[in-house]
């Protein structure tokens, strides 16, 4: 399948959630990228668009979740995965709580603005399940890249 | 000033969002209204969509917000007042945390999907001012009054 030998199927889309994060890169925004994915098809692709749209809720995580409604006209997505290069933030974790997302698979871990920071119990829905780490290296090296060309 | 006596701004704008809060009522949606104040002008205001546009991001708070930062081309507020008729979920209060407004101002709490819940700090900007409790019996009774006709 997608003509790859020893296939795993959360980092083929976590790789395509890394091209995302690279186009927000050249576009300096910080580079993050989500892929919305059910049963293996590709619903949505969005990257991180603040600075473009002078809106700080354009995380990647909140475009291919609003993009995925309004292709799916469903308000909850049970069947979907959201491939993540980031662990999201305190309000895409609230915006996936809302989703009821089946899965949620996240690349590298954020100390900084991180859900994890502030929150106490589980905050997704209790259905969800949470898978981290996935391309991890990758995912924060270009974070890391990103932010040492700003200073 | 607006032809009343006795006038104090909280109130009044909390008014505002509660007959925004109507609207939602009126139209099957979860009554939550939100408006957004700079220097005692209404700078965008709106009632939580979720069922009309499917999409369970499309809470008041969020649409007042990504409308004020589409009309004021700025991504942060702080000279804003968001005036909420519901303590936020986590998902509003994390696009409250990126926004940076100046006041915060809600009314009823909201113990099953407020932010408290899962929080351990504060979770907003800290020079965010939080108000709570603005008309809360107005706004709480609202959310009584429409939970009540669907059971």
């Amino acid at each position: 399948m997608y003509g790859l030998t020893g296939y795993k199927p959360d980092e083929y889309f976590m790789r395509l959630a890394l091209n995302e994060a690279h186009k927000a890169f050249d576009m300096g925004e910080v580079p993050i990228g989500a892929v919305l994915v059910m049963h293996e098809k590709i619903i949505t692709r969005a990257h991180n668009q603040v600075e473009l749209l002078k809106d700080s809720t354009a995380h990647a995580e909140i475009l291919a979740l609003t993009a995925a409604y309004n292709v799916l006209g469903a308000k909850y997505l049970p069947d979907a995965t959201l491939y993540i290069t980031l662990e999201p933030c305190l309000m895409c974790c609230g915006a996936m709580y809302w989703s009821k997302l089946g899965r949620i698979v996240y690349g590298a871990a954020d100390e900084k603005n991180g859900y994890k920071k502030y929150t106490v119990q589980n905050p997704f829905h209790p259905k969800t399940e949470i898978i981290q780490g996935t391309l991890a290296e990758e995912c924060a090296m270009l974070m890391k890249d990103f932010f040492r060309l700003r200073r």
